[in-house]
C-alpha cells in the first residue's frame, strides 16, 4: 500500500513539473494563421514575407483584410473557406496573406481601410487597383453573393503584369 | 434494394460537395501562430500590429526572429516553450510576436540578421538595444543554457523607459 502510493505521489511530483503552462483565465486554443480562410492553404505572417514570396516563386498574391468581430467578414469567410474552386486555385497560383491589421503601405488602402477588402498584387510588387469587385464606393469589397466575382477577378490576377509588356 | 442504394448514392453526393478542399500533396496541419513557441501565448502577427498593442495595453514588447531550419531556434524554442515561469511572465506582462521573415525596420538589427535574437521594445516605440544577452558578437542571441539571462532581460524590459524620465 505504501509503495502504491509513493508511486503515485513521485507520478503526481512529475507530471506536475512537466505541466504546461496554462493561463489563468483557462487553456486557449492555438491562433492560427488561416484564421477559418483556409486551414489547407500555406499562409504568409506579415506583407513583407508575401511580397518575397510572390516575386522569388512568380506567383500572384493575394491579401485579405478582415476583422473577427465583423459580420460581414465572417460571413465571407464563411463562404471562401467552403469553396473548393477557390480553396485549390489559392493554392496552386497564390501567395495568400490575411491580416487584421493595416500595413503602412498605402497602396493596399487605394479607397481606404474597411473590411472586409481583397486587394490583388501582381509578382512585380504592383498593387492591382485595377481589379475591383461590384460596389463603386468600396472598390475592394466582396458580398457573399460575390464568390463567383471573386473568382473571376482571381483568373484576372493570374495574368501577370509582365505578360503584358 | 434500389431505395437504399439512392440513398447512398446520394449521401456520396451531399458528402462529396462538402468535402473541404485538400491539396494533392495531402492534408496539411493548419499552421499556428506560436509557431511552437508558446501555444497559450496570445501572439501578434505583424510588427506593425504588435507595436500597436504596446503602446495601447503599455506592456513591453518581445520580438523573436527565428527558422524552422535552424537547430539553434529549434533547441531554444523546447527549452523556451517548456519554461512555465518565461511563459507565465509572457502571458500577463508582455505584447509577443516571433517572426520568421525580417521586418524592413533596421532597428530591430541593431548588429545583424541572424537567428535566434530577441530585441525587447518599450511601449514608447523605442528598441531596447541595451537589453543583451552573453555574446559579443551577436548581442541578442540567446543559446538554451542563456534561460535565467533571458528571464532577468525580461524583467529589465518590464522597467518601462517613461518611469525613468
Amino acid at each position: 500500500m505504501k509503495a502504491v502510493l509513493s508511486v503515485v505521489l513521485v507520478l503526481v511530483v512529475i507530471s506536475s513539473t512537466i505541466a504546461k503552462y496554462i493561463p489563468k483565465s483557462g487553456k486557449r486554443i492555438p491562433q492560427t494563421l488561416s484564421r477559418g480562410w483556409g486551414d489547407q492553404l500555406i499562409w504568409a505572417q506579415t506583407y513583407e514575407e508575401a511580397l518575397y514570396w510572390s516575386r522569388s516563386r512568380n506567383k500572384p498574391l493575394m491579401v485579405l483584410f478582415h476583422l473577427e468581430d465583423c459580420p460581414h467578414s465572417q460571413a465571407l469567410k464563411k463562404v471562401f473557406s467552403e469553396n473548393n474552386e477557390i480553396q485549390k486555385i489559392l493554392d496552386e497560383d497564390f501567395i495568400v496573406l490575411n491580416l487584421v491589421y493595416e500595413t503602412t503601405d498605402k497602396h493596399l488602402s487605394p479607397d481606404g481601410q474597411y473590411v472586409p477588402r481583397i486587394l490583388f498584387v501582381d509578382p512585380s510588387m504592383t498593387v492591382r487597383a485595377d481589379i475591383n469587385g461590384r460596389y463603386s464606393n468600396r472598390l475592394y469589397a466582396y458580398e457573399t453573393g460575390d464568390i463567383n466575382l471573386l473568382i473571376s477577378n482571381m483568373q484576372k490576377a493570374k495574368k501577370l503584369l509582365k505578360a503584358e509588356l
